[in-house]
């Protein structure tokens, strides 16, 4: 009966990390979610907002990490639990670090929203950020539901999203040669745009994550890492030597 | 007898962790290093080397992790221990992504110098990188000595670098509001830069860590993160309306 009682609240401590995980996601969800709608309204309260709620992510972060310790060191778990805690530890990692990305796109509204910008500018940005959210979106269904026999999409959509960022860093070049007045905002578009590309490989290393926690094995094919904009260059405009 | 061996082996376990994670932050050192010497000295075979050196760190972290978690489902470490090996996953996390940002600065190194830049462009990137790298130096010092009671120069000097950088920031704006053939190496310095100053926030993570491995407590204030360029624009070249 008291053996009973022990492993029915060790579940309870490892579903309540699970919970705290999954919420952590949704408001991950959101902050990136309105940052994006902030740029693209030109909405400064709305960043504001955005920038307050990313203490939530910090908190969150700090709890699971304590809860986390304090479960493994009373419960002294075993194989796949372990792995489900310290796998807790690194997905509020990457939650925490989608936050301070979303915070940064937020932080930047003012920057680029303060000369007027052609709306077509935000197109593309809007295009990579729903990319990338369905991604984190799909990638935290799994963590909830454990179906990892799923997670075959995960490598390709982060493909999808580094081609899509790599055109649109080329666009947003050739803004920047046509007319000197773009450079500023579209500098703060192309870290907008990089922050955004980001939060896709940190979706990405959730997924990785959640897949070492069903099967003790890492997720195979090496991902060659994000960015692929490290050669681009405006075409035509610039010397070639 | 018996027990005596299995502590010691325990210690040796846990020196194993820490002689890792030392050999990994030396690593990581060197990459930056040299990202930033390819870069300054257009060094593309130095470049290629920082490139192919980052999967050290790669199979160091995960070394580090599958070697954490044995060490914790065998020994059941308490308290102090398990601060030690959770912080060496953290920590080894820390500088696999340091190991990223330089090998992204090294991909850089074609697009910003196939267009020979002033050598004046490249001053500011060396200083930024050099006060990053003394952090970090300083940081992984104090994890092999653990003197915690030395750490408190962490977010003063993380203060300096993330100035520097603002300032690298606004001067890149400017020589891209000049003459558009710099807008492109410009931007790639602009990325390059922010790596650097993300290296800072790294090593800055890492202090925390062993703070949090030495007391069980956070690390006293909290750090306003990083960049403080959202709001940066270049003077008097852009319309303020």
């Amino acid at each position: 009966m008291q053996t009973m009682h022990i492993v029915s609240a060790y579940d309870e401590e490892l579903a309540y990390l699970a919970r705290r995980i999954a919420a952590m996601g949704g408001h991950a969800e959101r902050m990136v979610e309105q940052s994006i709608a902030a740029l693209v309204n030109a909405d400064a309260g709305l960043a504001q907002k955005v920038i307050a709620d990313d203490a939530v992510l910090d908190d969150g972060q700090r709890e699971i990490d304590d809860k986390a310790i304090v479960v493994i060191a009373r419960r002294q778990p075993m194989a796949t639990d372990l792995r489900e805690i310290i796998g807790a530890i690194r997905i509020s990692a990457d939650l925490e670090r989608v936050g301070d990305l979303a915070k940064n796109v937020a932080k930047r509204v003012v920057a680029v929203t303060e000369a007027r910008q052609p709306t077509s500018l935000f197109r593309g940005i809007e295009a990579l950020a729903e990319l990338a959210l369905t991604q984190l979106k799909d990638v935290l269904d799994i963590y909830a539901t454990r179906a990892v026999d799923r997670i075959g999409f995960v490598r390709d959509r982060d493909d999808q999203i580094d081609a899509m960022y790599t055109s649109l860093f080329r666009e947003l070049l050739t803004y920047m040669m046509e007319d000197p007045r773009n450079i500023t905002p579209c500098t703060h578009l192309l870290f907008c745009a990089k922050n955004v590309e980001r939060i896709g490989d940190h979706a990405t290393n959730i997924a990785e994550t959640i897949y070492h926690i069903a099967t003790g094995e890492q997720m195979p094919v090496e991902r060659p890492k994000g960015d692929k904009t490290d050669r681009v260059t405006a075409p035509g405009t610039i010397a070639s030597n």
